[in-house]
């Protein structure tokens, strides 16, 4: 049958170790830099000219219509469910509310699977098909496990996901229905990530952890091409993102930075300041921001109603830091009870029911502008990760307050 | 701020009744028709041309895109969550299983509230909301009630759904998160209309029930415009649709009479044979069109795991029976049990979570291949209005056989 949208070809033409540029062959299976053990970056060739019009397949209503900006290479490894070009709203009740000048939303949890974990899983499970990989591994709050089951199920590739034990049953049960084995620990991603290790020792499977492939970031950048794309090319003032593991933040200005580069962006216009928002509960950056640590790889954190926040020891601290360094941006975190306020607020005035790291974003913006941080006549949007149905068993008999 | 997709005018001129062709002002709240107490019809007017350049506002990536063709006046009045232009996916490793020339998908869960019902509540809560209704009431058999409980929160207006008590509790609770107010009843979707002819004797409320108003009809036929674009013009040979209360099936076949009268499709082209889908807990179409009964008047139905088929006396029975016998179509019942095996096979072969609907669909398409009705050779569509996370109570621990 004739196929509906052709990939435009691939510029891909290096990866770069984050920490010391070393360069690296896009062709071959890669993990982390063998150099310094630190997430490899996908280079692209911007040496002549790409315009939006020829850079962008209109016909392509996902993801895959920034084909040439992406690491695939043959259309026929491509795996898909139709994620991304989810819809930016505007959220004018709770503008008046507040009094705000223009308040946006990005709904990623029209995504397949439900969260914006779908893109950046999309694109791994597309590469990895594409080098030969015949199963995949994962540790995972949720939403990225359920959604490597799925591709990897759409794709024929194993799929084997270990979560937290206390996770909401409705992430485990769906990735039973895509066959997938699941592992549960007790504790929190980074004792799944050791118990990775352990299953995946003799190293059959590709290990799909966040920032251990490079792909998932090139897939989870596309949320910035279609920001920049939904606005006319007229980035928003402030943007705030729920920051986990981090690869959105760090894609999404990866993506204004290719933007930027290949004169899709006015030169001299500013880039949106970066928000990194977690939950009290579990906020390693938080605490390096302030100087309470160096770092966080012995920080401890605790379970939270926003399951995809649960992520003490996060690989891309350092990548993070430098987009709120380079972007003027800053951290706060958000309690328990704060995400349910903003859950309520966000269903009963938008019609929106967001995940709890949705809620939290929210939250955030109403204590920057409590704080002066935010400014009521600027352009702010917010970034919902997922759809608050699988978090149905956390929220439960909380509609109220 | 600067609205990012603007409405073309709508063509609408007149509503006529179904059963006498009686003529109504859309410009006008109405019900049934007041001659028949049969549902009123949107009428657009196709007197001078309309290209599908001309008709389709590309920059929009929602059901809004068909502007011209949909009832809505105002775009102030646009009650909007991003639905539609949901995924059209092909089924390569289900195709390959079964030698099937070209299997197809269409995959509402990707829409807001998880739903294909997020269509026709759009448009309705848009039109009330432009009639100057404050609140709403609809009998529901789960997904509509969430769909209006989020669209009329999203618009400003008062909600009230009515579900039967046995409903996940997934999709109540949804309901509380957007504010509305919700009533348990013992029975099955018809006990729920009785209770709300009680709960609304004044008529303070508008009655969103399937069909008793002109435009969720409308929004549901988007999904017909969307499946001709997407396939470029040249329609499937044949859709499969799960049919509770039937207003998808006779959107979507109303779409393409309206596409075939604006040229928009190949005269000479024939259209789908469209099957209805039922369970076999309740199949009032099915013994109609067989036969064993005169219409569903006193057809009584057991509850089933599709919540969204448990419709046991459908007010569109008879435009349903004349869209089979038009197009040549069909009815097909499902288990329980066939349901579950639908859904493993699409969720291990294809990475697709669908809705016990959604999985019915694909079984009655086995079904069909194995009597002989269908041909392996066919273009084949199957329509899934669901994702399968608000029904997960209903199928927990039933992902093997």
């Amino acid at each position: 049958m004739k196929r509906v949208a052709t990939l435009p070809q691939s510029r891909i033409h290096a990866l770069h170790c984050a920490q010391c540029q070393t360069s690296y062959s896009p062709f071959e299976l890669q993990s982390v830099s063998p150099c310094c053990q630190q997430p490899l970056v996908a280079d692209y060739d911007m040496s002549w000219p790409l315009t939006p019009g020829a850079g962008i397949n209109l016909a392509d209503s996902s993801m895959w219509r920034y084909g040439a900006l992406l690491p695939l290479l043959d259309e026929a490894n491509k795996v898909t469910l139709g994620e991304g070009l989810t819809p930016l709203l505007t959220l004018p009740r709770l503008a008046a509310r507040y009094d705000l000048h223009a308040l946006l939303l990005k709904d990623e949890g029209q995504n397949p699977t439900g969260s914006f974990k779908a893109r950046g899983l999309s694109m791994a499970i597309s590469k990895a098909k594409e080098l030969g990989v015949s199963g995949c591994i994962i540790p995972t709050a949720g939403n990225a496990g359920v959604a490597m089951a799925a591709y990897c199920a759409r794709g024929g590739l194993s799929a084997t996901v270990v979560m937290p034990r206390h996770t909401p049953e409705a992430f485990k049960e769906e990735c039973y229905w895509y066959g997938a084995q699941v592992e549960l620990v007790d504790g929190l991603i980074n004792d799944c990530a050791a118990r990775v290790r352990q299953l995946n020792a003799g190293g059959e499977l590709l290990d799909i952890s966040t920032l251990k492939e490079p792909y998932r970031l090139e897939g989870k950048k596309t949320m910035g091409y279609e920001i920049a794309e939904q606005l006319n090319w007229q980035l928003p003032d402030v943007l705030l993102y729920p920051a986990g593991g981090g690869t959105g933040l760090i894609g999404i200005w990866k993506a204004f930075r290719e933007m930027k580069a290949l004169g899709w962006l006015a030169p001299e216009a500013a880039l949106p300041r970066m928000v990194a928002v977690q939950a009290e509960n579990c906020c390693p950056l938080l605490e390096t921001y302030l100087g309470h640590q160096p770092n966080c790889h012995n920080y401890t954190g605790r379970p939270t109603l926003a399951n995809g926040l649960a992520v003490p020891r996060p690989l891309g601290e350092p990548l993070m830091l430098e987009v709120l360094r380079e972007s003027n941006g800053t951290v706060v975190a958000i309690s328990e009870e704060g995400m349910l306020e903003g859950m309520r607020e966000l269903g009963q005035q938008e019609g929106l029911f967001v995940a709890p790291e949705g809620a939290a974003v929210w939250m955030a913006a109403r204590k920057l502008l409590a704080e002066g941080w935010l400014h009521a006549d600027e352009r702010i949007l917010l970034l919902n990760t997922g759809n608050g149905q699988k978090y149905m068993s956390n929220v439960a008999g909380r509609a109220w307050a």
